[in-house]
């Protein structure tokens, strides 16, 4: 494992840096040892070198257009495949994950990145219009406005811990940043630095490969809250993409909002992602309870859509559910988290949570053995409890779900109208009791940004349907996504050209659709020439 | 005009109420009487009772679909004309303004309520996405995922002074959220009470009789900040739209951002509009000289495409352009202002400009006669002393405007570059010029949401290409636009439906496309059924 290839710098464009005093290493949380590499805390200096040589990128990347980004994005893919197992090495050494996990992150995160390539290489994303002059229209002449989205400017993402790969150096933020034509500075995720320069190494190579300009990409190291800070507050960036923790997203969006030129930062704080259980679903549910507990502790519950809460009406086909989930859970192993950070918090939240007025614990794993490793729980509470306590809408981030006994319909309606905003809500039932629950629908499609019906909300699929972006606090901005191709849209703005020449226009509103994309022309979609 | 049927009182729904104590008048610019007619103000339970009752409304709204919706909006259209005469009565008496320009803001308003009809009632603007399932896909099978937007919830839309009809109580900001499907509570604005009082009864009017529910409009008075304050901050309350100064505007930012649970707040707070005058378009510029006189002085200047900034290179032909332009608008008589408070804000901060170093006076008109009556005036600066001080990027609104003369391109593009966020930026040159002004095109392009090519900003065209929402301070979000069907994506939010019983999803999703409208389906945009 030492025989990594790592450096410990910034890589910042095409040149590495490490002018900072400061260092820092990860651990491996299966055993809890440090890991034999050190990097280097980015100083305010490489910070601004970054973001000045992506301003620098800017307008020549944003000029490149699609076909020219796909290509770099594609060939990111493939140098990230070309060091698989290397990658795979640091990944699981700073994660603690399995291999396969390991594996399956690397093929989702290059099946974004040429996803993004697709989408970017279509063109059709930029909501490109026009409408054409009327020189006779009385009693004034109508001009000639067209109008389609551009690329903002430099971003700034944020690694996630929880994915190291997927929602990291070169995630789905990082993807769909560059796809739009924004230069991309990430600030690696200080759980997996390792695991990060070696992707970022990989992307630096492919925009050599592809003549991408320097500073297209660069990627800052650090542990310190300064680093995060100097990024989203330096006048050159003009949008943040974030995903993790609420307090970090809350001071990050804040921060973002307080300069004296306000950017978006897009935070995905997470949620607790509720599952309602019908009767119908009740009655059938052996099935869902083993569904259930797989969603709850996949991934050691480390993912922004495990399902934390588990609505349901009092029965004795609940007790017998809630019996065959805690048998569920408690077949499953202790799983080990990414951090002692993370482990640590979850116990204490955990603690908090079972502490309250009313809550229960139905079932806790064996003792865990060894480092990060921490118990599934299942606790629960009445609908009542539940309702007239906030701090129960908590996350504990980590394999817990706690199950809310409502005593009637009525209780249940009012579980459901309390909830905060969620990047998810969860119907399970049989076809004939959904179909009368339109009402709950309604009222879930107010708290989530994805309505699920009989499945879990683990597994959140890359297309262009997707919306993984709900209502405050589950994100900063629940009008945008950060899955799917839309996710792209978080980088861009439009800009109208009117009576502008023909030469001037970019390629997506001239005359002849030089890019033959979709167009919405005087009022008709449509992919001809005018 | 006494005979003007003004209640003075809140419509909250299909109720008044008038439960205040406090009241205000308006008052008639050109002759600076008060109007005789008494407006109560608000109280903190109205806003109660029309929040709620916004909130009560919302689903059955919401689920009424794009047909229905249309109806309404343009059956408001038709009883707007039947009571156009009082309407003009009432605008003339509170603004100042001709009855030509009532009757034309009238057309305007009832073109754009026309206009959100339409899209509504086609649909499409909802972006539908639909991925199908892939059971048989490996390693996991796909679900079944769709997407549309959604209308948010209870908008709460602020009256612009200087549009009484077109931005204030039916205009565009209401017209697009219901076109959305979101109940509006409108602040009226205190200028124009009576205006917005005739208008608000003619949509109530409509709501009836077309059989909206209770509570999709409702439109309250007051002068005090209090009023305003307690609509943005109402917890019903989902998204704010505003038009008026940078102060205000920012402030109801902050106020939205503050919020236990944050909204978007829409606030088009105006901009200085910059002018490119290219040498070949001074060579040429006699014509140029009228054509800028009269979009500045237009509607007393008081139009947030009001162009305030003309920049070009020093030359005898720019002193030639400048003296036409004076003469221009000396031949312009003075303008008579919206109100005491606007006109008095001109002269001060007029005067604060003109006392800048570097500033001086080119020429002002006659000394004038009459209430509100402002001289409109031309001012220069040299680009270096322009870029040495912000304060000179300051709205003087009104009929003024600032002349620019850099010493040569690099001083020009220095100025440029060192323009805040603008609404639009506009170009003034021969062809051959603009052909090679490919670098200023990307330099405006950052700075503004419209960029224009030989005309003038003033006239903002109602249009799906419309881009009226520029980079911060021009707008809170340039992201978005207040004019044009665009405006209508301001009050939506995508939700996402997995493996959805097709009886429980909405319309737009359904696998026989019912509405007709263009969908993205596995990756094709078509308006075929499944």
């Amino acid at each position: 494992m030492t025989q990594l290839p790592i450096s410990g710098k910034q890589q910042i464009g095409f040149s590495e840096a490490a002018a900072g005093r400061e260092t820092f290493t990860s651990s491996n949380p299966q055993s809890g040892a440090e890991n034999p590499w050190t990097f280097f805390e980015a100083t305010e200096a490489e910070v601004n070198r970054a973001l000045e040589a992506a301003r620098a990128a800017s307008e020549t990347f944003a000029g490149m257009g699609g076909a020219r980004r796909a290509q770099f994005l594609r060939t990111i893919a493939t140098e990230l495949e070309g060091i698989a197992d290397l990658i795979v090495t640091a990944y699981t050494a700073e994660s603690g994950l399995p291999e396969g996990r390991a594996r399956g992150e690397l093929g989702r995160t290059t099946g974004q990145l040429r996803a993004f390539a697709d989408l970017a290489e279509e063109g059709s994303w930029i909501h490109a219009r026009i409408d054409t002059a009327l020189p006779e229209r009385q009693p004034v002449p109508k001009p000639d406005i067209r109008k389609c989205l551009h690329p903002l400017g430099p971003v700034v993402v944020f690694g996630a811990s929880n994915f190291p790969l997927a929602f990291s150096t070169a995630g789905g933020d990082t993807a769909s940043a560059l796809a739009a034509g924004c230069p991309v500075v990430v600030k690696g995720h200080p759980m997996h630095p390792a695991t990060g320069e070696l992707v970022a190494r990989a992307i630096t190579q492919a925009a050599r490969e592809t003549g991408m300009p320097d500073g297209v990409f660069s990627h800052l190291q650090g542990i310190s809250h300064r680093l995060g800070e100097g990024l989203v507050s330096h006048p050159l960036t003009t949008a943040v993409g974030f995903t993790g923790s609420q307090q970090g997203g809350l001071a990050l969006a804040r921060l973002g909002q307080q300069r004296p030129v306000p950017i978006p930062v897009f935070a995905e704080m997470g949620s607790i992602n509720p599952v309602v259980l019908l009767p119908s679903a009740l009655e059938a549910a052996s099935g869902w309870a083993q569904a259930y507990a797989q969603s709850v502790t996949l991934g050691a519950g480390q993912f922004c859509t495990n399902p934390g809460l588990l609505i349901a009406m009092e029965s004795p086909a609940l007790e017998t559910f809630i019996k065959d989930l805690a048998r569920a859970m408690a077949g499953i192993p202790a799983s080990c988290m990414l951090h002692a950070n993370i482990s640590n918090r979850y116990k204490e939240v955990r603690g908090q949570l079972l502490a309250q007025e009313g809550v229960s614990l139905v079932s806790s794993g064996d003792e865990p053995v060894g480092p990060n490793r921490v118990p599934a729980t299942v606790a629960r509470v009445s609908g009542a409890d539940f309702s007239a306590n906030p701090r129960l809408q908590q996350e504990v981030f980590g394999p817990f779900t706690l199950v809310v006994a409502c005593r009637d319909r009525a209780e249940l309606q009012a579980t459901l109208s309390g909830l905060e905003g969620q990047l998810t809500a969860t119907l399970l039932g049989s076809d004939t009791e959904l179909s009368e629950a339109g009402g709950l629908v309604s009222l879930l499609r107010e708290k989530a940004g994805r309505v699920l019906f009989n499945g879990v909300p683990t597994g959140v699929e890359v297309c262009p349907a997707m919306q993984h972006g709900g209502p405050f606090p589950a994100t900063t901005d629940g009008r945008f996504t950060s899955v799917g191709s839309d996710a792209i849209l978080r980088w861009a703005r439009p800009v109208a050209y009117q009576n502008c020449p023909q030469a001037l226009l970019p390629g997506a509103l001239r005359d002849a659709n030089p890019l033959g994309i979709q167009r919405l022309v005087n009022g008709t979609y449509t992919r001809k020439p005018l």
